[in-house]
């Protein structure tokens, strides 16, 4: 199926006795290549450390990652100017049992991907969603980290399957709106831009980071907070986020319609001039 | 490390495309091997297609899954008259990102180990235990099933590592008791004997369940609802159940020590009337 270096050697198995695999003890990120280098990867390696923090792992040295990184990029037969590489830290073989040493050293799989094809009409009108009927834990232990435990998102994202809705909204067992099942949401309501909280569960997203990053630069505050299913079906626009597409416009969630997307639009052009020239339409 | 097989094929190693590595997307049972044959086998089973109904999987002909079981048990090197299967269903390769088909077919793996040995004065004078700093998340889709996703579990069993706890108690977000690392727990208060729900969190273990319809046979009610920290410590007696293991009194929780057991005492008794003889002291 796919290339994958383990430890910088190439390798496309896996221990049965890996612990990622017995018990999804571990990390990955999804990383968008561009112009042969990886996009925001500080921003990937601040996630991973505080993955690792959170999950008593020992992060391995960036610079090694970083080498290991280019070293699949470089030896990949794929598009390395617009590609998508997938680093998975696990926390290797040890004695059966849950138990292990914390901090535990890591094992490190990379392997890189073609990218997905998004058509410039999803940029320009929007894309389609759902809500999805499984709801997301509260209080995860993990709330944040993008970590291997992903049964949340493979259940949500198999929901929609076979229909042609692009993404579908994960709410927490409040109802309360979190993430999409590969992307991060914002709503702009009464001009104010907003993302869910991730305190209790949901994934922060290297996209969103940048995205309230950029804005924040250009003097707009995004609002970090809790926002109710009744919050998105009211708000005047929504837009997702994601490491590999960037933004996109949405354009409709079930019933509902949102026509214009002005303040979605300001966003892709400020993203667009700051290293993610997919958002420019 | 052990010897795997694969849909009844000797292997050691597995697919790094394989989605139990890649997203946990899978279940496993944890099943003692006495005289040569899987005990509670029709409760595992059971719970096996509770957590496929959960998780849109195919389960597998359990006649199949039986024979690839003691295939398994054959060719192992273990004393098979007390050893321990290891069997993982995992939704198996397919197309990258979260989705896949439901229901999807699994692949199934199985390994015997070495069964741990407990000490006779485990079963006499109790074990001791603590109260894990890791809270499970409250409202799990996957509540009671034996998932791939096991991070929790991993942290909270590593908090007591280096420490001489048998077993850590793990709380859900609300302070409730829900179950050990690797058991669950039964609590005596005035006569009544009681176990967690687990409604919100937790796994369903073949013993506890085995536990229940023993008492229940026996004209003893087991009651299965909210227990919170406070019920434990002042509860009059507390033990462990567990598919290995069987039944265990518990003697010490951090600063709490329970000396008697004379509940307990007499459910060990009818377990191991029951297929347990573990329990018998």
């Amino acid at each position: 199926m796919s290339d994958w270096f383990r430890n910088g050697v190439a390798a496309n198995t896996v221990s049965i006795d890996d612990r990622a695999f017995q018990y999804g003890d571990g990390l990955f990120e999804t990383i968008a290549i561009r112009g042969g280098q990886p996009r925001l990867w500080r921003y990937h390696v601040d996630r991973l450390a505080r993955g690792c923090e959170r999950l008593g792992l020992v992060l391995p040295d960036s610079e090694v990652l970083r080498d290991q990184l280019d070293a699949a990029v470089q030896h990949s037969s794929e598009n390395t100017a617009h590609c998508t590489a997938k680093l998975i830290l696990s926390s290797g073989v040890s004695e059966r049992g849950y138990s292990r040493k914390i901090p535990s050293d890591v094992v490190t799989f990379i392997a890189v991907f073609g990218a997905k094809t998004i058509a410039p009409a999803r940029y320009r009108d929007g894309v389609d969603t759902i809500v999805c009927d499984t709801r997301l834990a509260l209080f995860s232990v993990t709330a944040g980290c993008k970590t291997l435990d992903r049964l949340e998102q493979v259940l949500a994202r198999s929901e929609f399957a076979s229909k042609t809705a692009f993404e579908g909204f994960t709410l927490d067992a409040d109802d309360r709106l979190i993430c999409g099942t590969m992307s991060n949401v914002f709503i702009v309501a009464n001009g104010f831009v907003i993302t869910p909280s991730l305190e209790r569960c949901g994934v922060e997203g290297v996209m969103r980071r940048h995205v309230i990053d950029v804005l924040s630069r250009n003097g707009i505050d995004v609002e970090v907070r809790d926002v109710g299913e009744a919050e998105l079906f009211g708000c005047d626009e929504v837009f997702l986020t994601n490491s590999q597409f960037g933004v996109l416009p949405v354009r409709r969630c079930g019933e509902k319609i949102w026509r214009r997307h002005a303040v979605t639009r300001d966003v892709m052009e400020k993203l667009a001039a700051n290293n993610v020239p997919e958002c420019a339409t």
